[in-house]
């Protein structure tokens, strides 16, 4: 935790909120399972609960993530320090119905964390039993209020710096980010997860959500956190949005320019084709997107897109057949992350760069 | 004014503080005093004022500027019904001497409109005098509230969309779009400024300071802008910053997608070979810079340099020269608006766009 960038907070052993939402509509919950250091205690959803005795075990195959009891409430968990709030609707919303569980957690002297648009410091029910529990509301896509423009300054950090990028919204940085930090830790490289969104910060304890700071300041506050971690000898940035996306190319361009990285991992989903969400602007050949952000990266601090992640989840066969094709375009080495994990990914970038393997 | 998306104020007759800054540290007095439509009654200046008698246009050798008197207190001037603060400190501050001037201005029941940093609605003997006086305060630097993410339909609107871009901040983006306004407007085109900055809001009454803006709204509140003039035949979106900029690219973007313009003018100074207050990154070559523009806006919405707009006010002698350089590496025409007005330009947007001349 860098106090000084984070919206800081230690949450010691956490439950995970995701009612009627894990494990398939509940990212941030995966998010934590998977790549958080934190002791998950339990998951809170109870539909699943309902229905029976669950581990998460039971709900994903996936032997990286922590297997913990599913309970259908905050006082049937194991005791802990921390309740996050897993699942985000769309919009960004608070789901009444989630009020009782935030209320035992408070009543019990846990702190609560949320990523959403609503804020759980404006609910004053919340802040008045927060205040007489002794326990605190954090409200973790708050930028600090301190922001101010870039200095230029990323680029002379010593760090190998490393930024996830994409084709789109939703094609893997934020776990191609976590795979990769896992990779290269795996191999003793000190490496920290720069995190620029609100499960990044939920998973890595740190981080601004960049998409909520003033557009002027959003090159600053990524600035900001990288120069925080640069003692470290590998930071890997979680990239958003796309710069071929019509709503949030500019986050996508200050998070570019305010982390001036070494080298970037284009991230994008098989089979992709149009803008999600915005389905009559196409995604143009991937070649032609990561010639993109090297054009822009070039003038104020150049970086090549060193290696491809491919998320093929969607895909029944012919996923061997995606990486290869992927690769072929972008001429570099190819992996989706989840299924492979990053080795190959991390192999590539010690090969562009000067980062020790 | 367009109400659903301006900083509404209708100001009426406006004297224009400036103090110790007109006319060549006072870019709003002189942007508002040249290019805005509204009957000026003074500039207070009380430095000039102080050394005599002055009427601008003894400062200002340009016709299209508004010849007032330049005077040093607000009970000096002319009645007026707004007091514009036309100076703006680095940094964004409210100078403390300025006080006198803003009080004496409620106290007469003038509104006081500012483009700072500083907030007047948050200066509690401000907001307590103007109550008292039925005065308003307004800040057009404050974003409206209800922004949201783009939905992508500034490239259905059926009037002609030109954005003016730059290689740098200050390279006269505010200024050609006056010009380009006044120029299109002298030939009978029904033309809406587009102002996407504090000393366009001033001059045109209508907009929003992007760079205020949540950056995940920035596209959007653009777009808000957009489509809120759509009717008329020919929009000018100001840009802001400069896609080579380390600070500022994202705004940039935000304005470049946001407004998907049919056209682009690409703002340069004369002699400038690095971003200014960041001399260490080298402006890449123009021509450079026009295809980064180009490149960016081609997923999204096409658009090409059809113009060049170069400042060329710190040369002495050369301009012809330069304006040829300029033209010859953009292979467009170019003109130096200031001094020659934006006929040229105006012409180059008409033959690469279907607007009717």
């Amino acid at each position: 935790m860098r106090e000084a960038t984070a919206l800081g907070f230690d949450p010691g052993r956490v439950a995970i909120l995701a009612h009627e939402g894990f494990p398939d509509r509940a990212k941030t919950a995966l998010g934590v399972l998977r790549y958080a250091d934190y002791d998950v205690a339990a998951v809170l959803d109870r539909e699943l609960a309902g229905a029976g005795d669950h581990t998460v075990r039971d709900l994903v195959a996936d032997d990286r993530v922590q297997d913990v009891p599913v309970v259908g409430r905050a006082d049937e968990a194991p005791a802990f320090d921390t309740l996050v709030i897993g699942i985000a609707p769309i919009g960004g919303g608070f789901d009444r119905s989630w009020r009782g569980d935030v209320e035992r957690a408070l009543r019990a002297g846990a702190d609560v964390v949320a990523g959403l648009h609503y804020r759980l410091n404006d609910d004053a029910a919340f802040v008045d039993l927060a205040a007489e529990h002794g326990a605190r509301l954090v409200d973790v896509r708050e930028p600090p209020a301190d922001l101010t423009v870039s200095d230029g300054r990323a680029r002379e950090v010593d760090a190998t710096v490393v930024g996830t990028v994409g084709t789109d919204c939703s094609t893997g940085k934020m776990t191609t980010t976590c795979e990769l930090v896992r990779a290269a830790r795996a191999r003793g490289i000190d490496t920290a997860m720069v995190p620029t969104g609100q499960t990044g910060i939920l998973v890595a304890g740190w981080g601004i959500a960049i998409d909520r700071t003033v557009a002027d300041f959003a090159a600053g506050a990524t600035e900001r956190l990288v120069t925080a971690a640069a003692d470290r000898d590998l930071l890997v940035v979680e990239g958003q949005g796309s710069l071929v996306h019509p709503a949030y190319s500019g986050v996508t361009t200050s998070i570019l320019h305010g982390a001036m990285p070494d080298a970037l991992v284009l991230c994008h989903q098989a089979g992709r084709g149009a803008v999600h969400g915005y389905e009559s602007f196409a995604i143009p050949p991937v070649g032609r997107v990561a010639s993109l952000y090297e054009s822009l990266a070039d003038p104020v601090a150049p970086a090549g897109v060193v290696a491809g992640a491919l998320d093929t989840h969607e895909l029944d066969d012919g996923v061997d057949e995606a990486l290869a094709t992927y690769g072929d375009a972008l001429d570099v080495p190819a992996a989706d992350p989840v299924r492979d994990g990053a080795d190959a990914l991390v192999d590539a970038i010690v090969e562009a760069t000067d980062l020790e393997p």
